[in-house]
């Protein structure tokens, strides 16, 4: 491709709005340009590499048995009725009324289009397993649209829907989709985590995030470096401390601690290390009253929490506490509360714990070394309640687990038959019974992944894309195309050559400046270049640098092809 | 491709509503499925079909020079307000409120967010030519949906928009693109014609149409058999008739024509043939009456009457008729009206005829024998103002016109300067000035195209399709798949030989009947097949057919990938 029948069109500044780097630098390379809030055009630089992204995905998600097809945009209110999502759904879809004053949606997700298709067009087992899969733009009315395309109303997306006999089949269709997502994100060049994951709104029984790790992500994520274990921080489970409770060497003794409310205080004001210190926290599920005890510098986790009882939680009030425990917050904890009717609940690291710190049930008193088994029964109920932090093992015992933030860009959920029992959507089995059909659906957002493979792979001079989502494989820069005959000879050579073998080359012929056209190929972020100039053609040499390096090195212009074919496939 | 492993869903009925035998296919074979009122799923086999056309129009849309971008769907109000076209759509755009209440549309064409980015990006003559284009689903409420995809409300299209300095670079960007398009229609192994239309709502200076020719279209076309002459029937030329009016050779006459108001009436009445009679409509302009004379077998066009005077025309009342001539409709004609005011203009035809007959200007009564400048002088105006008919000859001389139906499956216009002057799309000119861009867009509907495919290429068994718009080139059907181990042999290796030389390959691996497996292999078009069983194997053979022949032949089985290969590449 030479640029001057292409269209490359690069800012030295980024708009004010754009805070994320992926933003910046997408608008400034020219790889997208806002039309409106949240809505873009993919310039012809930036559809490139969204296209290369959807062929990896097209690849193996045909690899994996998917079928690819495509349903309307448009989508008629009546099938969302059918499952009850018209109501649920809220403003993120957008609403539209036609001619005829009928309503539908543009489609924020496909669901009941496909789970329509599939009651239609399967009737038995023998059609069974079939995943549908299409690559579509989606609109999301979001509130705030931001980030560019990682946060955009319309964007490009890779939704699948796997339909089996039985949740047995359903469980291969979601391994096989867990497999191919695994394929595409290592295809891709990207660092990721497949994480496990709340089921949320879809619904549904199991669900992974695929999870590229970056500083600018939404979500935090515990993974442990040493084996494929990742979880989203609020599921991530904490497992008991190796070290076991050893016997107390203190006595219990109350001491004074006016106006010390919290751990931190309490535990600066005795001297003593946070992680001494056991935090009581009340909360109230319908008539009973709990306590949750977690150490000091830990935080409770409300999702594990929730699992707990039946009815929700709520936080006590200073009255319910003082009518309770005669005592007002900020003094309180479980010694001598055993039989008070309040559910005492440890944390697994605090059921570990001995001398420890805690509130005394008299204002402005703390007591320490405190003892399970001795200044106190073993609570009610252990249980992991808190959120993970950096140190702690791994649950599957492979290490100590990391914290980062991560960037969601797939997510697969196995959904049962959710949506096939609200819509009928039944097959006949082996012995001639209806049965309903067990679902899965599997999201790519195709758009996102572009913006998240920047927020990974950039330096100060611009994008540093690797190859598999780069516009091009190689720029070409000579120096002087205009002017010197040499030089375009061995620019156009090279051009020919390098396509010819299957490479997408970029001729930069537009015979701008000479650090006009690097900068710009710099921030573009093609992954080599290789410069001519009459010098070093003098010589019988080019010069080449891959876009991580630092240098430039002089190649021969003899074979410089097949060199440079052997560096780009490397 | 393996059968089993696809998705393939025929029906033996189409659906009531369909009445074009395009719909009915499409339906039949699989290839869509209804979701709402104009709305379609592309089924797997039908998106196989859509891609095959996509990528045609990507490679020559490619190869003239234009460059791939994809534009948002969903389109902010205020462009189109710009240009005053959020007030003159109408209802085919469909309009939406996002949750700010803030007005959007889901964008039927994209003439000003294209235009809005040229103004962005584009300041110098240096960047220009450019000529940006998508494929994209586009949305138009139409009133009644109808014809499966011919004429859906969500389409997908390829719109290119091209931006140029001046007139002269935008004749060659449009014929570029007028190129490109009889490429590309040739390549889909279509009959079609590039036909002069009307520049119509869109506006602009030169317009043509791409019309496939088909009994089931929704225009009428003139066009030459033994030319590229093509035009839809308002705007094709009827031109001078060949032979020359020579000297009559009857005196004129008053006869009686009792109750005979009509041409056919009195020609039957006075045993003459209908084209010997002259046709006068009188039709007002402004202030002034004209009296259009035609052949009495032929019809006046309104659209090129419009072009002889600068306001419009409006029919004459029976009133101002008779206040002028002193006689009722019925019964007029051009004799004695030379110096009454009205002007006369004859059509070119009328102009050389000689002998013939007209109203009198006397109620009951009709002249015969009329002949120019010997009972009248010439008419004040000669014109071609009447539509062409089967057997008129070829404006470009060639030969003689005939009239067919087409369907519109492409469009290219010279829009000029009305949306770069409305949205000030300027560009600096190598002098220095400020200019406005000259622009062209370009349509093709691409899903229609698919329909308009089937109607050139069915039968009685269903679809025919040619190979660049078959889902599949060939298919290979094993008869007892499951129980034989050699015709699975067979099957297998022939589908990795030819899979392997390239060809888009159908395995029906399903183990169905035989007999359902052809029709259905019929139904879908597929234009070669090959039938593997056991008997012909015995002998060292399998059978062959393509899609349009009404036997099978025997090939031998050796060299059997080789054979198939050369007669699908034919």
């Amino acid at each position: 491709m030479r640029a001057s029948q292409f269209f490359i069109s690069t800012l030295k500044e980024a708009p004010a709005e754009a805070e994320l780097v992926s933003h910046k630098l997408m608008i400034r390379a020219g790889l997208i340009r806002k039309l409106g809030s949240g809505l873009y055009t993919w310039m012809p630089l930036g559809l490139k590499i969204l296209r290369k992204v959807e062929t990896v995905i097209r690849e193996e998600m045909n690899g994996a048995g998917a079928v690819e097809l495509l349903m309307p945009a448009i989508q008629p209110a009546e099938l969302w009725q059918e499952t009850g999502r018209w109501d649920i759904f809220g403003p993120l879809m957008l609403r539209i009324k036609d001619r005829h004053e009928r309503d539908f949606c543009f489609g924020p997700t496909h669901e009941e289009v496909v789970t329509d298709i599939a009651r239609k067009e399967i009737r038995s087992y023998r059609q069974l397993p079939v995943n549908f899969y299409q690559i579509q733009m989606k609109f999301r009315d979001e509130i705030r649209p931001r980030f560019g395309v990682m946060r955009a109303r319309e964007f490009l997306m890779k939704d699948a829907y796997s339909f089996d006999t039985n949740k047995e089949n359903l469980k291969k269709s979601y391994q096989g989709m867990y497999d191919a997502y695994t394929r595409i994100f290592t295809r891709l060049g990207l660092k990721f985590r497949a994480v496990a994951a709340d089921t949320g709104a879809i619904g549904g029984s199991a669900s992974h995030e695929f999870q590229v790790l970056a500083e600018s992500g939404e979500d935090a994520i515990a993974y442990c470096p040493e084996s494929e274990y990742a979880a989203n921080v609020e599921l991530a489970e904490a497992i008991s401390p190796a070290t076991k409770r050893s016997e107390g060497k203190e006595s219990m003794q109350e001491v004074a601690t006016p106006r010390m409310k919290t751990c931190d205080q309490v535990a600066e004001f005795l001297g003593l290390s946070l992680q001494c210190t056991v935090k009581s926290v009340v909360r109230v599920s319908g008539t009973t009253m709990y306590m949750f005890l977690i150490r000091g510098d830990h935080t409770l986790n409300e999702v594990k929490v929730t699992k707990l009882a039946a009815e929700e939680f709520r936080p006590a009030t200073e009255e319910e506490i003082e009518a309770k425990i005669n005592c007002k917050p900020g003094y309180i904890g479980p010694v001598g509360l055993h039989d008070s009717g309040i559910v005492i609940v440890a944390d697994r690291t605090v059921a570990e714990m001995n001398d420890f710190v805690c509130g005394a049930n008299k204002a402005e008193y703390h007591l320490k070394g405190v003892n399970w088994e001795r200044n106190l029964p073993l609570p009610h109920q252990i249980a992991d309640i808190r959120n993970v932090v950096e140190g702690d093992s791994s649950p599957d015992g492979n290490g100590q687990l990391k914290i980062a933030r991560g960037i969601e860009v797939g997510h697969v959920f196995a959904l049962g038959t959710k949506y096939s029992e609200a819509m009928n959507a039944n097959y006949i089995d082996e012995s001639g019974q209806t049965q309903p059909m067990e679902m899965g659906c599997y999201g790519i957002g195709v758009s996102r992944v572009v913006a998240a493979a920047i927020e990974q792979n950039f330096d100060d001079r611009g994008i540093t894309f690797p190859r598999a989502v780069a516009p091009f494989d190689i720029a070409i820069i000579p120096v002087g195309y205009g002017k010197s005959e040499a030089v375009r000879e061995v620019a156009d050579r090279l051009h020919n050559e390098l396509t010819a073998a299957g490479l997408d080359v970029l001729l930069d012929d537009r015979d701008d400046r000479i650090g006009v056209m690097l900068a710009e190929q710099e921030l573009i972020g093609i992954p080599h270049r290789v410069v001519i100039g009459e010098r070093a053609l003098k010589n019988g040499q080019v010069e080449y640098q891959a876009r991580t390096e630092k240098e430039a090195t002089l190649i021969p212009l003899e074979n410089a092809s097949a060199t440079l074919k052997s560096k780009i496939c490397l």
